[in-house]
C-alpha cells in the first residue's frame, strides 16, 4: 500500500472547534501527523521559536520565495505576509507522514490546484445554532465581533461544497476519531495505490502463469 | 448528517477471503448493513429459505423483472438467472441501512451506472503472491482450478481502477475494521451531505442575522 503521506487541508467555522480538534489529534497521533509550519513576516512573539510556531522571514525573504514558487498558498494580513512552504511540507510527505494545513478558504482552494490529491477536510458544528451558542458561550466576544463570525460563516459555508468531507464536531473525543478513520480510509482509495495496482497486475502477470 | 443508507459493492479475487469477510462484519455491524438477497431461477437446496438465500422465482417471472427494470443488474450462468432485485435494496437503503452487494465485476459496473453514488470495494490479498499461496492451501482446488482462478484475477485486477478503495485481507480482525471505517467516513462525504449543506446555509442565514 502507499506509503507517501496524504496532504489534509483543515479549515471551518471560526467557533467550530478547530484548535482544540487539531490539538487532540496531534495529541493522539503524534506519529501519524505533521502540522505544516507557516512562514511569516510578522515579528517572533515571547517564547515563539523559529520553526515551530512559524518560520520567521525578512520581507525580501518571503517576496522572494514568493517570486521562486516556494509557497504552496500565501495571503498578506494587514501589514504581514503569511504562506505554506512547499519545501517542509513535501520533505514530511514523502517521510510518510500525513500533513495537516490549518488554513482559510481562500487557501484551501488554492492548495487544491497545485495539489489535487489534497484532502480538503471541513469542520462544523452540529447545526447553525449550536455554532452561535459556541461563539456566545465563550463569553469573550463582543456581540459585534460575534455577528461578523456568522457572517463570515455563511461566506464560508457557500465553498463547503468544494470540500471532501464533513468534520462534524459534536463530541470531541468522537470527532478526533472520525477524523482519523476518514484519513486513514483514506490511504485505501484506488486513486492514491496506483503503484500498488501495478504491482498486483503484474505479479499476477507472472505468478499466473508460473 | 446523512441517514439514508449507502449501496455497497464488494467485489475481489476468489482467495481474497471475501465470504469470511462479509460473514464477519455483518456478525459484527448487524444493525449498520443489510445484506442484499438475489433473486435466482435455479432451485431452491435443501435448507435454503426463500427471501433468505434467494428470492426463488420462474424463469417467466424473472424475465417479467428484467422487462419491467425491476433488477440493479442480472446475469445469466449456466443455465439460470440471477440478479439484484432493485424493491429489497431501495426499501433497506430507505430505512437507514448500508446494503451490501456482494457481485462480480461486471455487475458491479453496472450497478455503478444506475447509482452513481454506490461506493464500490475491491477486496484483495497483501500481494498476488499470498493470493496464490492462500488458493493453493485450500487444498481443495486442482491445479487446473487454481490456474484458471488466477487467469480470472489476472482480468478482474485490469478493472481494479473502476473501484473507489482497496480492502486488503491481510489479518481478518484488522480488515473487518478498516471496512466498517471505511463505510463510516463515507458517510460523511460533502456530495452525501447535500441535505445538511442547504439547511446549515439557511440556517445561517437565518440566524446570523438575528
Amino acid at each position: 500500500m502507499q506509503n507517501k503521506g496524504i496532504l489534509i487541508v483543515v479549515s471551518g467555522f471560526s467557533g467550530a472547534g478547530k484548535g482544540t480538534l487539531m490539538k487532540e489529534l496531534m495529541k493522539r497521533y503524534e506519529d501519524v501527523y505533521a502540522l505544516s509550519v507557516s512562514a511569516t513576516t510578522r515579528n517572533p512573539r515571547k517564547g515563539e521559536i523559529d520553526g515551530r510556531e512559524y518560520f520567521f522571514k525578512e520581507v525580501v525573504e518571503f517576496e522572494k520565495m514568493i517570486a521562486q514558487n516556494e509557497l504552496i498558498e500565501y495571503a498578506r494580513y494587514v501589514e504581514n505576509y503569511y504562506g505554506t512552504p512547499k519545501a517542509y511540507v513535501n520533505q514530511q510527505l514523502a517521510s510518510g507522514k500525513d500533513v495537516i494545513l490549518e488554513i482559510e478558504i481562500q487557501g484551501a482552494l488554492q492548495v487544491k490546484e497545485d495539489y489535487p490529491d489534497a484532502l480538503l477536510l471541513f469542520v462544523t458544528t452540529p447545526t447553525a445554532d449550536c455554532l452561535k451558542e459556541r461563539l456566545i458561550n465563550r463569553g469573550t466576544e463582543s456581540a459585534e465581533v460575534i455577528a461578523s463570525r456568522m457572517q463570515r460563516a455563511i461566506e464560508e459555508a457557500e465553498v463547503m461544497e468544494s470540500y471532501d468531507y464533513l468534520v462534524v464536531n459534536d463530541d470531541l473525543e468522537t470527532c478526533v476519531t472520525q477524523m482519523h478513520n476518514i484519513i486513514k480510509s483514506e490511504h485505501f482509495r484506488v486513486f492514491r495505490n496506483q503503484a500498488f495496482l501495478e504491482k498486483t497486475k503484474e505479479d499476477l502477470a507472472n505468478r499466473g502463469l508460473a
